[in-house]
């Protein structure tokens, strides 16, 4: 069977010896594309359709242009993917709300103090500020779009925030611009790229400022901050002698409880009692990264960080997964029939993420013991039922012990000593010649499973700018070990140095791809410190190998930011003349931004490294 | 050059004989379609894809099956379409409540205080009814996901209620709805057909009940109820020697005041000074429908309606179009070019619908006196500059001036006595043998524009199956003239007599697409009259040539109804057994409606004769 490489070799290996299909193998039977939908010129929106369009027929039925389908296209998929993240940030406030409702637990009370002070929330009981700044953030979801969301002025950086507004793309309640987002793309509305193209930054907004940053934040409240640590990672994390919950998704607050239950002392001699030597949850996907992050608060429950979206399918081939439990994507159906396969349950948390074969528990912070208990149940049940059925191989020497995680703004400055200003030291000096974050998802297109990631990843760090990554690509980089602390020897002779002298890794994992708010807090931060607009800054952002609709919403963030952003495959727009111009050479001059289509490792990398070298010419710097 | 063949011969010729291109003439190039997008079985959602599912590649490369990817294409597409008419009643809704707010005109008051009734409105004044009716839906369409909107259970036949509350499909906050409807069909998300489908069944009843009944009332409140009379349609209501503003869309309340402001006396003087005899509106789509169905309120300005979405490239290259106003779809790109060729300036009242060579005047309520004063102003400039520099041609033998109009639930009513009895007596006496809405868009590619729609309607009315239409359909019918009363001659002998006797047309006009609403709460009025449920009636649906998105979320409504739902296109789904089984031979078991696939005429309307010849039986009618 064709197996697609992959940056993880062994993980690779692993895959070419199993009669299990997955992703890996179904590339091969996918590989002819279709040009139009590529290109994004394949309109699919009415029954005088598909229509596409070529040099003969260069127009639809209906009239549309090339310009206007692909950016009715283009705008269709940001505003699913900010409506992703955007429930999830809904989500979280509503988890939150609960808490401070019942007095539950607020592991992160500074996160949560800082928040109500920056909402301006006046209140001395924790709870009440829980509820508080919940209901802020709700408030502004559910805003109309006539009226704008009020802590986009709260959280956005000065100098950005009069740029959005002489743009016109503050976003107004950010629901219902993904909505009107929606109307305009549908047959015969909006016919205006350039309007679609600026609906998709105002979505960039609502997605950074809400879906990740404030995800990141409440989540933190409720679930602790991060704190930077050494883990294991890879399929070696996973340990037979335990009954394993394999998670995926994106919701960590939905886990809150299960993964504080399952420490409970009960839970070790129930698990006992049927032969294991307790509960562990296993990592995978974003709330994998997510649980990695928080690592700390969690260290006897989570067995670690196991892969990324891609992997999923061959972490349930390992045998030793009891029970999958899943509240929203990357939970990718190529893991249904491997699940039936294994003989292993499934459980959604969420109808949004329903898959076909699994049992719908809709969460509600209200029923949250309960639910634990049911998916406790099913694990050991299914623990039981299993395992003298299946076989067991775990590739222990697929992994690392020594990832360096729990990296987030905070942590990091804290390690820095509480200020930006040695980062900065070592920029200026040229130590550290600029910052790079490759995020994003991973792909098996842009050269195979992670490929480019990696390649793109060592051939930055090699030209001394350091990597931060967030997202499946910071599961790829961690699994191939770039994200511990001996990667310092690809780095180049400078960056080497610093790496080597504080015993860290040349590529800083900052978690799953809600952890790219981090990212952009580090900017917004390192603008402040050097009084200069984010665009000005020798920092670069690519989502290589982006894969889903969410990606290019995260990516309209970054442009809104006034980042360059470069990816590896283009969002099906290059069938646009307008379009693509628009995002590759006249946003420098609306936000800064700019879009990079790159799709070679080392062309791509000097491209950033170009900017980077740029922006130290416009800083006064060597 | 090629064209396109419609139902209506005198526009096929005048487009045949024009050196203008239009979507009559870009179908050929556009005849070869994409077999995939066709099936449903294309993907576009990710950067492994576009996948395509074919017998040797089953799946996409993340795993998910035809069964998914059809379903979440028609998920996603229901939702949009839900998303339009939910727009719709949104910006209604808020101009009600501006209107209430400012004591501004109420032309329905009747239908203001029904509507109070219904939702426990206890005020005695007017404008404060206003508001708080406005305010309900408003509040509905704001709620979250998980809370229920209170007036379906106000609005909804109970036998439907419970059978919603049963099939768990009750739609809590309609925009939330739609919002997660995007959000399960994303990358990786939801992946389960069955749970996709009722979701669609879900969008419809919001759809339904907010997008298209609570539309019409709440402009029946602002704008005047329907009156049946008789009017003049097709290209010969342009009157060359008036200043001619085009209008298309769907949302009547947004050019309310600009209807008024037109017959003012001044307005008269003004265009008189420039050389018109006044000023008037050309109705073209759904908006140009409200217009025509409440146009008793407006005989001086609206000079009727011109044609549907697919006749409006003509309207404008009859060269007596002196300005172009568009507030929502079916404003096709075509018009762009043949708007600057024959120097037409338009303006968009909504950003939604902002075409690219268009002036995006934003309306709302407060500023609905500026926006006329601007908006005659440039009509008039463009009158004086353009007229003396194009040629005018207008078809003069196009069209009818018998059409009965005026149409709706109340105003048939009224004509049958206040009371539904004759029509039931006739349809039990088999004088009618049973009820056909033959609805939604018209399209140019089931069997030529508007040919599917009439062929099936001159066999349903030869089957003396009494028929009426609401939507661009309308617009096809009635420029053919089988909304006349003569058209009684192509009716069966049973319903020949009935339309002579009462002097109407066997082809009831309750215009826009809005109002398959209207014909929805005939079905109701009906079924409770007999004290049976909807699937009961010997009443079936059609949306022969659907187009849009927007139809497929009418369609789920009807679905949702119990009510047989034939089209003449498959929307985008046979690649799917499973999503095809269930719509066309499991839903009766769920909701008693059942979608049916013909692409020919004749058998369709034998199919749905069958099914009312069946309905009478279950009735105990001969």
């Amino acid at each position: 069977m064709y197996v697609c490489k992959s940056a993880d070799k062994r993980l690779e290996s692993y895959i070419a010896g199993k009669e299990v299909e997955t992703s890996f193998n179904r590339v091969d039977h996918q590989k002819i594309k279709c040009g139009f939908g590529q290109q994004g010129v394949c309109c699919r929106l009415c029954a005088n359709g598909p229509c596409r369009i070529t040099p003969k027929s260069p127009k639809g039925v209906c009239g549309a242009t090339a310009d206007t389908i692909v950016a009715r296209n283009f705008l269709r998929a940001v505003a699913s993917g900010a409506a992703c993240y955007l429930h999830v940030v809904e989500n979280t406030a509503r988890n939150l709300k609960a808490v401070g409702e019942r007095k539950g637990k607020i592991k992160g009370e500074k996160v949560l103090h800082d928040l109500a002070l920056l909402f301006g929330i006046d209140s001395e009981d924790v709870y009440e500020k829980a509820i508080k700044v919940a209901e802020k953030v709700l408030q502004d979801l559910y805003k109309a779009r006539s009226e704008k969301m009020e802590l986009v002025e709260k959280m956005a950086y000065k100098p950005r925030l009069e740029k959005w507004k002489a743009l016109n793309i503050l976003p107004g309640g950010a629901k219902s611009e993904v909505f009107d987002a929606i109307v305009k793309t549908s047959t015969n509305l909006s016919s205006d790229p350039v309007d679609m193209l600026l609906h998709s930054l105002n979505l960039g907004i609502s997605t950074g400022l809400y879906g990740l940053t404030l995800t990141n934040l409440l989540n933190d409240v409720m679930l602790g901050e991060p704190v930077i640590r050494k883990a294991s990672v890879g399929l070696k994390v996973i340990d037979e002698n335990y009954i394993n919950i394999m998670i995926t998704g994106h919701q960590h607050s939905v886990i809150a409880h299960l993964q504080d239950r399952l420490t409970d002392e009960d839970m070790k001699k129930t698990a006992e009692e049927a032969g294991g030597k307790g509960f562990r949850l296993v990592g995978c996907t974003c709330v994998g990264q997510d649980l990695q992050l928080r690592g700390e608060h969690y260290q006897e429950v989570f067995s670690g960080h196991a892969g990324n979206n891609f992997t999923s399918e061959t972490v349930i081939s390992t045998g030793a997964i009891d029970l999958i439990v899943s509240e929203f994507n990357c939970t990718l159906p190529g893991i249904e029939p491997i699940a039936n396969e294994f003989m292993v349950d499934m459980i959604c948390l969420d109808d949004v993420a329903k898959k076909s074969n699994a049992e719908h528990i809709p969460f509600t912070m209200d029923r949250d013991e309960e639910i634990s208990e049911y998916i406790i149940e099913k694990a050991l049940n299914s623990y039981k039922n299993r395992r003298s059925k299946v076989v067991l191989d775990i590739p222990k020497d697929h992994g690392h012990d020594d990832v360096i995680t729990g990296v987030s703004e905070k942590s990091l400055k804290e390690f820095l000593g509480n200020t930006w200003k040695p980062l900065l030291d070592l920029i200026a000096e040229g130590k550290i010649k600029g910052v790079a974050a490759v995020v994003g998802c991973s792909n098996l297109t842009a050269l195979g499973h992670d490929v480019f990631t990696v390649e793109l990843t060592k051939e930055l760090i090699k030209r001394d700018i350091i990597v931060l990554s967030a997202g499946c690509s910071s599961g790829g980089l961690e699994n191939v070990g770039l994200m511990s602390p001996k990667a310092a020897a690809f780095a180049g002779d400078n960056l080497r140095v610093v790496c080597e002298a504080l015993g860290i890794p040349p590529v800083l994992n900052f978690g799953p791809c809600l952890a790219i708010g981090r990212l952009e807090i580090v900017a917004t931060e390192l603008a402040e410190a050097l009084n200069i607009d984010i665009p000005q800054l020798p920092l670069v952002l690519s989502a290589p190998q982006w894969l889903e609709e969410q990606a290019l919403a995260d990516g309209a963030f970054g442009l809104a930011l006034g980042l360059p952003l470069h990816l590896a495959i283009p969002p099906f727009i290059t069938g646009s003349k307008l379009v693509t111009e628009v995002l590759t050479e006249k946003l420098p001059e609306l936000t800064g931004g700019r879009l990079i289509l790159e799709d070679e490792p080392a062309k791509a990398a000097e491209v950033l490294e170009e900017i980077i070298l740029d922006r130290r010419k416009g800083l006064g710097l060597i």
